[in-house]
């Protein structure tokens, strides 16, 4: 093992002549840097509104409290810390959540990969954009909709490895139907490991599986290295309304004890897991959110910590969660300004959608979540690609028309070139009245980078375009997603790493029989 | 003939029983009044940005100046005023047009409509949506892409009228090309004033045809009542760069002598038509639009007139206009906020998009026209609805999937609800941990109102959905506009004023030959 070639890269293994071949072959796909917004975040609320709903979050923390469902660490945490604490109920003072939380949560952090040119920032004027995050189908435009296996989960991390707009591997890219349930998180977080590059997600679903992960990650970057350095960020779900389970946040404290981030989700579904309206929405998701970024202060102060909103409407009619529509859109902006309020990084928005196939509905859907999630300046966006019927399914050809609006997203947040060469008074007065800008020495100095590409749009001739076989967006991006997984190429990694890591899930596999629960 | 009802009710002849028939049968559709947006802008600029885009303006107007070509008149006019005329040139002293809108130029001003309940306000903090305008084709699921006729255009005219989320019954919602092209605005006209009672454009392709729309708008409201009332809103395009054509100007200043509105619009493909950045492409819209602007002032002191901004990206491999692109969108954003400063309306935006059919791309890129043009602030949208193709094509189908976002607008549009309804603090608090909320009080009372209920989004199980024949929106759509289309009742209409207007037609159609230039 060599020595690691700068201070933030890993401290061991991946460092080296492995590691710089690593890099190089990693740079193979087109990569674009995580977003630095330039413009200011779009606001739904004046200073009076918000501080309506962080007095109703106090209130409620106050009034009706949280339950930590079977988490006597949890009470006990907060009793010493000065909440009430009766059975599951832990009651809080006023402003105490708020307090212990800017006393020691960092406003912004970095993310570390395997790869220090993929490192992000999460927090401050960073937008880091993931992969869909969940489904347990799949679906494509030739095999339709099934259920998503440990190959499907490969290809997905080989795309978003591939993706020059996305900036993070994500987690579970889909379910692996066909592996044993209490085995699974090995190969996925495996997967991220070896088959990208880019910063991962953990597993959550059971405690011991997120301390198999990070266990995993001190193979993969050295166990010292993970003391300081936050190598994987994991997603943990409130049991709105009110509730947070001990297995979740069993889970996040086997993160926090590792100094691992950790986003803390209330997942509201407005009208059933909340009232139906944005405000009590947002008042909730706000205490709730807060009460589980307190507990990982308290279980490490210091630990990285995100404060998460998932917030869709509901069809009245059937109960389904609904996405794209106005009222998740003023959520999203009302909770991101508290966030900032609060100095903490803000994870909400994506590609949602509730439409099962990529047509029109999903594209609006989409856009019309996606563009909230930018204006509002959302820090860490899961669901950024591939998200699909509600996120019952995760598609290819979605995922590949969604990282085309990631791509986007870049251009937008990137704001208005004053520069001289943006401002073009110059060419204006040269050119004047009448005389097109084609041929000028201005146009072809910018032509290469002028306007966003889209990969997906086609803008040729009506004549052309059906000469080509009429073909809408779904079939051109089901074309480019088969030639990004022929000419995929692994990163390299190091080989005694790799095999460390396999021995060790092989190993652990084999401790303990299958299960499905 | 009775007096009419109201002071702003037109002065003749739609008063009356007749009158009152007319706004009874015409309140059937379901309708929503024109936006008033409750939140601010979004501004990608600051002050100083916004300065120096002005300050480029006035430079342009300055040293190159604008060429107003065969126009005589509004050189004597200009040269009068003060600018410096050389043949078609005209060069303005900084600051002069500025100072010319803001002396005379309404800041908003309200278009009547026949039915007084379909008055819209343009300008300040109103948004007023209008369908498509100008595609020589149309299309449909089955008929696909053909020329479109009078029956297409009637049939627009029905759609918008009857559509909630469009206030403005728009212009030349698609070319009747089977009609001869010097006599199609007798049949366009008469189509917008007897099959929609909502507010709508004028003819623009010739002097002469403004001067016959403004006769009959004469005839349907009364030839006192335009002096003091805009009755027809008129799109006055410039040939960019820095140039304004003779028929325009004509068909302006026929507008402007009756008092009548226009929208002083550059036509801007950027990278062709301006610099390919989004600053010069700002500037340069604002010199030649200003210019417009000051042309109509000069003409008439205090005639209501439109800052237009159409800006698109372009394609830097086949030259093709592209739309939903980010860069568009800075124009507008930019634009908005001088048009602000200006103190007049603005207009640009709408559901633009370069699909040929109405697929994800025509829905991403829509979406990410129509969002800018509702966070930026945008008081009049042409286009909200039906545009595919670049505008080339007007669709069935895209026209209703755009007016559900359309409708979504207004939701966005209306902001957060800090009521003690909207707080729903109570709810949660009586709820408390793990209850759900569908059978609360609160959820029951908010049920009808709580979310944006979409048209054509489909948010039930995919089991249901599959045996429902596994339809895209866009079938979904086919289905709502003929379903529409066969529910359309006309609105009421004094049968004297009709045969007058009937009339007049034919004896204007009968008194020239059949041209097609």
């Amino acid at each position: 093992m060599s020595e690691p070639e700068a201070t933030d890269a890993p401290r061991r293994r991946t460092g080296g002549r492995a590691g710089r071949q690593a890099a190089r072959a990693a740079s193979a796909p087109g990569r674009v840097p995580y977003i630095t917004r330039t413009l200011p975040p779009f606001e739904v609320l004046t200073e009076e509104g918000l501080e309506i709903i962080e007095q109703n979050a106090d209130t409620i923390l106050e009034q009706v409290g949280i339950d930590f469902r079977d988490a006597p660490d949890a009470h006990q945490l907060f009793k010493t810390a000065g909440a009430d604490v009766q059975g599951d109920r832990v009651r809080f003072p006023r402003g105490m959540c708020r307090e212990l939380i800017q006393a020691t949560a960092p406003e912004r952090f970095t993310q570390y990969a395997r790869n220090p040119a993929n490192n992000v920032e999460i927090g401050g004027m960073h937008t880091v954009l993931a992969p869909a995050y969940g489904s347990p189908f799949v679906r494509d435009l030739e095999g339709g909709r099934r259920y998503g296996t440990l190959d499907d989960f490969q290809n997905f991390v080989r795309l978003a490895y591939m993706a020059p707009y996305l900036h993070h591997s994500g987690g579970t890219v889909c379910e692996p139907v066909d592996l044993p349930v209490n085995k699974r998180h090995y190969d996925m977080v495996y997967a991220h490991m070896r088959y990208s590059d880019k910063p991962f997600m953990g597993s959550v679903t059971h405690p011991q599986r997120a301390q198999d992960t990070v266990d995993m990650a001190r193979i993969l970057f050295g166990a010292e290295y993970l003391e300081d350095h936050a190598v994987v960020l994991s997603l943990i779900n409130a049991n709105s309304p009110l509730v947070w389970d001990s297995t979740m946040l069993g889970a996040a404290r086997a993160y926090a004890e590792a100094n691992q981030p950790v986003i803390m989700t209330p997942f509201i579904l407005a009208g059933a897991m909340s009232p139906a309206t944005v405000a009590g929405a947002a008042a909730q998701t706000l205490a709730e959110s807060m009460a589980g970024m307190t507990y990982v202060q308290l279980v490490r102060p210091g630990a990285p910590v995100v404060f998460g909103s998932f917030a869709s409407s509901m069809s009245m009619q059937s109960g389904a969660p609904t996405f794209g529509t106005p009222e998740p859109a003023l959520v999203l902006y009302t909770l991101a300004a508290c966030a900032r309020r609060l100095r903490v990084p803000f994870r909400s928005g994506g590609s949602l959608c509730g439409s099962k196939i990529p047509d029109a509905q999903a594209a609006y859907e989409s856009a019309n979540t996606l563009q909230p999630t930018m204006l509002g300046g959302v820090n860490f966006v899961l669901h950024a690609a591939g998200w699909l019927e509600g996120g019952l399914t995760m598609g290819y050809e979605k995922f590949v028309l969604d990282l085309d609006q990631c791509g986007m997203m870049h251009a937008i947040a990137s704001g208005v070139d004053l520069s001289p060469n943006g401002q073009a008074l110059e060419p204006i007065i040269e050119n004047g009245p009448g005389q097109h800008f084609l041929g000028t020495a201005h146009t072809l100095a910018n032509f290469e980078t002028a306007f966003y590409r889209s990969s997906i749009a086609d803008n040729n001739s009506y004549e052309q375009w059906e000469a080509e076989g009429s073909l809408d967006a779904t079939h051109r991006a089901s074309v480019i997603w088969k030639k990004m997984l022929a000419e995929y190429e692994p990163p390299a990694i190091d080989e005694a790493v790799d095999q460390e890591l396999r021995e060790w899930i092989e190993r652990k596999k084999a401790s303990f029989p299958d299960s499905n629960v």
